[in-house]
């Protein structure tokens, strides 16, 4: 048990999921339990909101309004997009000291982690004893060591109920639709449109994913097959794709727009969508052609949360509170799949977390980069959870010539 | 009651609606019951399965699989975009003497409306005893007489929903969010992002409307005007949105592709969003700007359906065939608000619904023009039904001066 008495800080950063609120929920009810914690703050909009004291008293804040916020997606604490250097981290120690504040949790991505280990080392390098746990979430489900993050399986139910009404639309309706997923490097996200096929016809027909290097000419003959033998075409596109030299495809779209961590802006423009439709207009015969960037929604819609990825992200808050507070030890909380489907957790040094990325695994795409297999649904299915139900029409054809 | 013996014959057509379906389900079932209905055939792809004899025999389909395509989003029987003239019309009624059809009940919006209209013309003027209903449905709820249309409701709640999820993501990284909602000449989806308001600077702060001109100068002043206020701005936009001459500001966009009703397309590109937030980049100091379209998820996402709406599309089913098959006339069914909130429905000569449209009523926009009224909100309320809750954090700031 860690006799530092002192105050314990949470805070989010990055983009926003739907249950990253969760993880605060479960820091903040845990941490009020220990008797060494004098307060629990929030700093708001990440490491933004310490630097410059922007703090919440958490240590009050009544149970029932944690646990309806633990229910509303997107940051309660607000976020960041800031990635502290040597001089914001030595500003965070200030104002740590100046608050009495030893136990850090920071709820994030790699980016997040990166933070949170640059912050770890200069806490060790002043001699200023703090915890720092990071607490993972990402709906690209990119993190590196654990099973997942949460986040993702919420995410990844948005873009499964997505890809599954696009197809029944498409079905009314033929032609080619193509929807664009988010995802940076890791095609997690894109994936998970396949989660929504029930029968042998159903879309997404094509799934690309940023493991797989896409060129027009591919593109165009895959969607051509497929409009070929069913007279339409569903295409799941993550934002993330590039080209044979491994340059961002959408990036050329986006002018360059880079935040402070050197992330070119993917998100919040339909170029990408748009110039994949127009090629298609263009170098086929097809005429209808359209194209949807599935966009912000599918981390903060309301009322689209995958149970286990609730139950999850609350866990690994809760667990980041007895491996500081407990054991008094850093790092990053990391889901290990026990069964099918069981978990538990475990604690991963800061290093092996922090700024970096995982892809899809080769055992997830098919052989021509064009698809998922069967062993990324396996992997999938329990973390999005249950879909709702749909069934087609069972109806026999007339036979038109018997007629009378 | 209608006494003619024959075959009733149920169609969708037009864009599919989360609740199209339950319509169907609603003919089909009421039908089957009734003694002088020999069979009961689905027309695949609306009135072009007419005309290419593409039936599928619904007298035998299990109950269970109606009820539970009558909760799949997207029409079941497939669409069409055809609008029929006299020749197409020839054929129709050639087809419909052939299976002894006497009852035609078909699911769509005003231009579906129009084909009801044209097509019952027809039969009378050649003699042929068909009764003609109108089943409404369209999310734009732009049909005229009927208090709303079924189909509307669900896609009002996707809409509030996302734009909900939209501007609690917009508050924890702030920045101009511009969301581009479907509806190609009346305001009411896009009216609905307001739905989902619930704290006094909740987004949508701004919402741009078919019914209202909109100049960039405008847009920009207004975005500037609430992003200094609330250091953000949420903004929801119409796709059917036109300049001060009358001229649609997406179709330049997309090349004048026009179906066979003489609709220029507007939906399934990013160009309106992506434009507007160039301009806003171009034109402020604000830098971070993002556009979403929300596209083809509003009318079929999987599992974001309006229990109101659903019963009511059932309803206006279910009557359609009371009408045609115990009081042997033709027309539209309309729904009726009569009270706070019930219904009745009523029948409406096709030609008071064919082809028209209805716009948002003045009552319904304040006067810049760029939000809705009380008025709006007590209206859609009832339509779009319970939202998810979710709630901000209510926690009190720390006073850092005072910090020891």
């Amino acid at each position: 048990m860690a006799k530092l008495e002192g105050k314990v800080l949470v805070a989010q950063g990055g983009g926003p999921t739907a249950v990253i609120n969760q993880s605060v929920a479960g820091v903040v009810l845990e941490a009020r339990e220990f008797p060494q914690v004098t307060h629990v703050y929030g700093a708001l909009h990440g490491v933004n909101g310490i630097i410059n004291e922007n703090f919440v008293d958490l240590t009050v804040v009544a149970t029932s309004n944690l646990e309806a916020m633990a229910n509303t997606p997107s940051s309660g604490l607000l976020s960041t997009r800031d990635k502290p250097d040597e001089k914001y981290c030595a500003k965070i120690f200030e104002v740590c000291k100046k608050h009495n504040i030893h136990y850090f949790f920071y709820c994030g991505g790699n980016d997040s982690a990166d933070t949170c280990n640059i912050v770890n080392k200069q806490a060790e390098k002043v001699g200023y004893d703090l915890r720092v746990i990071h607490v993972p979430k990402t709906i690209d489900n990119d993190l590196q060591v654990t099973d997942h993050c949460p986040g993702y399986g919420s995410a990844a139910k948005f873009v499964a109920q997505a890809f599954a009404g696009a197809n029944l639309d498409n079905r009314a309706i033929p032609g080619v639709y193509i929807g664009v997923v988010m995802g940076r490097h890791a095609g997690f996200l894109t994936a998970a449109s396949a989660l929504g096929r029930k029968y042998e016809d159903d879309g997404p027909h094509l799934i690309y994913l940023p493991e797989r290097p896409l060129t027009l000419e591919k593109f165009g003959n895959d969607v051509k097959a497929v409009y070929e033998k069913y007279g339409r075409c569903v295409v799941a596109v993550s934002e993330g794709v590039e080209n044979e030299k491994g340059e961002s495809i959408a990036a050329q779209f986006t002018k360059g727009e880079v935040d402070s961590h050197g992330n070119v802006q993917l998100s919040g423009t339909g170029a990408l969508g748009d110039m994949l439709a127009e090629y298609i207009k263009e170098n086929t015969e097809i005429k209808r052609v359209r194209a949807d960037t599935l966009g912000y929604l599918q981390r903060s819609f309301l009322g689209c949360v995958s149970r286990t990825d609730q139950e999850e992200a609350r866990a690994v808050g809760e667990k980041a509170v007895y491996y500081a507070l407990r054991d008094n030890v850093d790092g990053s909380v990391s889901i290990k799949r026990t069964g099918d489907y069981a978990v538990s957790y475990t604690l991963t040094p800061l290093t092996e977390v922090a700024g970096l990325t995982k892809k899809m695994p080769d055992a997830y795409i098919n052989e021509a980069g064009n698809d998922v297999t069967d062993a990324f649904l396996r992997y999938a299915r329990p973390l999005a959870g249950v879909l709702p139900e749909f069934q087609l029409l069972d109806a026999p054809k007339v036979d038109t010539s018997a007629q009378k």
